[in-house]
């Protein structure tokens, strides 16, 4: 008798025939160890089960949106009111205005909202309205920072041109000189900063924003006439109740964000400075479904979850507890665990271990246990976890620890990982060219 | 003693307040007769009321969602169902297969899907994959045609760059010797030929497409290695149940989709031929909700309805009955109105109108009846309307007909639909750079 073909793999099968690769972007598990699941059944609170029937304490969140759980009570249903009254609508609601109100009343820099739908639109809308305020065209990035996976971002080159990545320098982030030397070779061109609020680029140690690079940033942009941005897609509502290089005490212009404003509904912003807002008005953005109601519902409830509950110390204790006793446990057994970031949006990297071989098989073996850890991108914490939930995690680790130093010998390169990310000769035809 | 001040109004101060403008992008009615209504309070089958109370039946269908109609309780029930069981997770469900399976089914030139949130996401990504198919960069595309809102393609081109537009050349719809030489022009660099189902440009007659203009590009596109795309977000499914050049027996190797095709809920798709495939699993791209089941459920229930009811007959048939009910009108009344795109889409303009004073006196008198129709954009007429419905358009069409008649000598120029059409001096500072 051979064993029967787990759901996982039938949907796998079915999906490679429909799906170009079987499936592409951030959710594909093309770069992840073999054991994880590619597909899933549902979530609630701080759990996610596979179409396995496996469950998992998540601590990805579905890659950030579910900053109160999953499928919250009075969040889904603040959305699904909307849904009932037809949306989207030939033309927005009052749920636009109101969500406006709230992020401006939240967010200190920002006097002026503009809702869309990915990350991406908004960080693209965020380049496009510093252009058309300062007329210029070079923006400055810190090498290596994700905002999107539009032509002139994404992180593949495949199918994008030089073009579309035109008039961009880049600097080291929290490099104060390199920001320093971009910005002059930018000469009376620049149109902006933009600037990851903290580092949170894949595969490597994340940074916290260094106060002097974040200030010194804000002042090139005065003295030049550019606008700063803030993409806080990522860190958004994780970091402060506010723009998250509030808690450096520097305010950008413009500010992108998603993923969990309405906790995993279907919105995203660009929300900015009195200064930006002509520039705003002026470029020509849109959406079939920017307009629609129900999103702006959940990020309504999802607001006032924010300002009137203690979720943020929450998950920060959250991540205290998580990063002490990993450390705890990682040194007992003779592993070197960098925990970098912002303890609610962890990264977890071995000492010596440039082939992930060693985080690879300590997650899995995590994930064995009933945890969901990523062995290579941030983590994110949700208020529906538990100091319960986190000593869970940390009971886990426990064997976790144990059972990758029993056949630490054994273990080979995570191969996948690799062959991925070394560029193949073809993934970029046209730079080529 | 004043008038109370509507509550349209008392949002529209509000939202200028917080929102560029006051509002952005194809939902603003900036370019539209002062008394349309900009804020709306829900919908429901083929009506939609406006925050003031006002009823209408709605021509527009949210600009194209809402196929089989607002509220629509089997399709927003399945959507319902997923949020509830958490949405998005931390990677996809099986409902990302089944629709992707569904799509493909329906979908004869297709082998493959990829979904999205944006009509933007759909042919960006139909532009990216053809460039990494081919390794080249020259797309070609019909002057005026609307393919979205990115900086490659946005109708206005505050804050976008001349880098942003490289590698674009230009024909005219329908025209063969025009579409000939642009491809000559492309030379040996031409990734793809870029199609909308129809001439659905605003403000502009709309044109059916020409069968030996379609199969020609096929050739140009076949001779020269390159990929044609067609972008179905518009047209999609009320066209064809199938891509819409399949009316004239042309088969594009991508097509773009959107709006309609989970009725409103949010998702947009790519969809290819096997010989794209590979190209398609290169390029990255992605989005925080792009996995969510909620839409999926829902378009796997709108395409249900696609394939098991008379849904398209239904529209057509009330097309018809609209077109010769208001031809018939418009000519008792002496007035020469052009009904042009398939009868399903229309768009309606005036004879001697160019700046538009009797198209917007019309729509105004249409819209005091109780019917929303727009001036210069084309329509979109769902299954949740009946017979009597149209019915009811046409004795409103009666009326504004005789309206407009009696006050035709009085009219005036639409001033803002012209002022927001004229490029301003600072419309495009980076393309006078």
């Amino acid at each position: 008798m051979t064993a029967p073909i787990s759901k996982d793999s039938q949907l796998r099968r079915r999906a490679e025939a429909v799906i170009p690769g079987g499936m592409y972007g951030h959710q594909s598990v093309a770069a992840l160890p073999d054991d994880y699941p590619q597909f899933f059944a549902r979530g609630a609170g701080a759990y996610l089960w596979d179409v396995n029937g496996a469950r998992y304490l998540d601590l990805m969140c579905a890659y950030g949106p579910q900053l109160f759980g999953y499928a919250h009570d009075t969040i889904d249903a603040a959305a699904i009111e909307r849904i009932r009254r037809g949306d989207p609508l030939t033309g927005p609601t009052e749920y636009m205005v109101s969500f406006a109100e709230r992020m401006t009343a939240l967010v200190t820099h920002a006097q002026w909202a503009m809702f869309c739908k990915n990350g991406t639109d908004a960080t693209t809308m965020a380049l496009v309205t510093a252009r058309a305020h300062t007329g210029r065209k070079t923006v400055v990035l810190a090498k290596g920072a994700y905002h999107g996976a539009a032509p002139w971002c994404t992180p593949r080159t495949a199918g994008t041109t030089p073009e579309d990545r035109a008039n961009q320098l880049f600097c080291r982030y929290n490099d104060i000189e390199s920001l320093e030397a971009a910005v002059a070779r930018a000469g009376d061109d620049l149109a902006a900063i933009f600037a990851s609020p903290f580092k949170h680029d894949a595969l490597v140690d994340q940074a916290l924003p260094d106060p002097a690079y974040a200030r010194r940033a804000r002042e090139l942009c005065d003295e030049r006439g550019a606008l700063l941005i803030v993409d806080d897609v990522r860190g958004g509502l994780r970091v402060a109740r506010d723009c998250s290089w509030s808690v450096v005490g520097v305010q950008p212009d413009l500010s992108s964000w998603g993923k969990c404003i309405a906790n995993g509904h279907p919105i995203s912003a660009l929300m900015g400075a009195e200064k930006a807002r002509a520039a705003a008005a002026r470029i020509f953005v849109t959406g079939s479904y920017w307009y629609a109601a129900s999103p702006m519902a959940a990020g309504l409830e999802t607001l006032r979850l924010v300002q009137e509950t203690d979720y943020l110390e929450k998950i920060q204790s959250l991540g205290d507890r998580l990063r002490a006793g990993l450390a705890e446990r990682a040194a007992a057994h003779g592993f070197g665990l960098r925990q970098t970031g912002p303890v609610q949006m962890p990264l977890f990297l071995f000492d010596e271990d440039a082939d992930l071989r060693v985080g690879f098989a300590w997650s899995s073996e995590m994930l064995e246990r009933g945890i969901y850890v990523h062995p290579w991108h941030n983590m994110f914490l949700s208020a529906a976890m538990t100091a319960a939930d986190i000593d869970a995690a940390l009971n886990a680790a426990e064997g976790a620890f144990a059972a990758v130093k029993a056949r630490r010998a054994t273990l080979r390169p995570a191969e996948k990982l690799q062959a991925l990310l070394a560029p193949p000769p073809t993934a970029a035809p046209l730079e080529s060219a």
